[in-house]
C-alpha cells in the first residue's frame, strides 16, 4: 500500500488518488541502515511501503534502547524533531529491507495551507502518535515483559520472523535469554 | 480572546469570525468545580477564555497530584478519553472563576469531514499536546523543582497568585515548606 491508498482507506474515502496534495518520492534501504541519526535535524515524514523500522533512544547512560517498532503502512519520523526543527533526540533504523515514501517537510507545510486532506492526515496521524505514546507509557509501567512480548506478536505476527532475539529483547528491556524462555512457555501454551 | 481570535490569531490570519465551523456555548464555573471527573467519558473541548483549569492525576497509591495547569487562551480536554471514548484517567478543575466556550465532540467530528479549519485547528493543537506532554515528562526527569518553578513564573506569571502554596507544591511534588524556601530565594535573588 501506498500513501494514496493508505489517505484512501484511513483518511477520506473519496479520495481520488491521483491528487496528493504534496510531491513523493521513493527510497529503498538495506537492514541496519541509519534513517535518520540522533543530533540530526529531521525534514522528512517516511511511508513504510514494506519494512520494519525500529526507534531507538539513548537512555542515561548513552546505551542504545529500542522504543518502538514501526511496522508497513504506517507513517514514521522523529517527531518532535520533524515538528520544533530540534535535533533528535530518536534514532530510526531499518530492521529488515524498506521500500519508503518520503514526503519533504517543506512541501507538507505548504500543502496545510489550503488542503483539506493533507491536515485531516496530519491531524489524524499526530492523534494516533499521541495515543501510540500513552499506550506505550502505560505499558512500560504496567505490564510485564511476557504480557507485551505477547501482545505484540498478537498485534503484527508476520513481521516477527524479521527481529533477532537480541533486538527484540532490547525493545522488552529484558536479557535474550530470558527471552528464550518467554518464547518457549509460549509454544508450550498453543 | 475567544475561539473564533483565537483561530485567526494562531490559526488562519484569513479566517473570518463568524465562520466558526461549529457551534459553540459558554459556561462559567467556580473555584474548585470538578469541570471533568475521573472515569468520566469526556465528549467535550474547552477553551478557556479566562481563568485556570488544573489537571490531576491519581498516582499509584489514588492520591490525586497536578500534573498541569492549563491557562486562558488555550484549550483543554481529557484528550484519551475524549480521542477513545474511554474512561478519563485525569480530572479537570477550575483553579479559579473560569469563563469556558466548550464545543461538543459530535459537532467537532462533523466538522472535521468537510471543514479545512476544523482540520487546521485540530492538527496544530494535537501538536501543541504532544509537544507539551514531552517537555512535561523531560522537565520532570530533567529539572529540579526550584527550575520547574522559576520556569512556570516566567511564562505564566500574571495568573500565578491565584495558586495556593498547596496547589503548587502539588504540582511541583515538593512538600509546601520547601516551596515557601524557593520563594524567598527567588525574592532575595530579584
Amino acid at each position: 500500500m501506498g500513501i494514496s491508498s493508505y489517505i484512501q482507506k484511513h483518511i477520506d474515502p473519496n479520495f481520488k488518488g491521483n491528487d496528493l496534495p504534496f510531491p513523493t518520492s521513493q527510497k529503498r534501504i538495506l537492514p541496519n541502515s541509519v534513517l535518520t541519526d540522533f543530533n540530526e535535524k529531521e525534514n522528512r515524514i517516511f511511508f513504510i511501503v514494506s519494512g520494519i523500522i525500529q526507534v531507538n533512544v539513548l537512555d542515561p547512560q548513552d546505551e542504545i534502547k529500542t522504543l518502538d517498532f514501526c511496522f508497513e503502512n504506517s507513517f514514521v519520523t522523529s517527531t518532535a524533531s520533524f515538528l520544533c526543527g530540534k535535533p533528535s533526540d530518536v534514532q530510526l533504523v531499518a530492521v529488515t529491507d524498506c521500500c519508503l515514501e518520503v514526503i519533504l517537510k517543506r512541501d507538507i507545510l505548504a500543502a496545510y495551507d489550503s488542503s483539506l486532506i493533507a491536515n485531516k492526515l496530519g491531524r489524524v496521524e499526530m492523534e494516533k502518535v499521541y495515543l501510540r505514546r500513552l499506550k506505550r507509557e502505560r505499558d512500560f509501567l504496567t505490564m510485564t515483559a511476557k504480557e507485551r512480548y505477547l501482545e505484540l506478536i498478537e498485534s503484527d505476527s508476520p513481521l516477527l520472523k524479521h527481529l533477532t532475539v537480541d533486538t527484540l529483547a532490547k525493545y522488552l528491556g529484558i536479557h535474550p535469554s530470558s527471552l528464550s524462555r518467554i518464547r518457549g512457555e509460549k509454544i508450550n501454551t498453543i
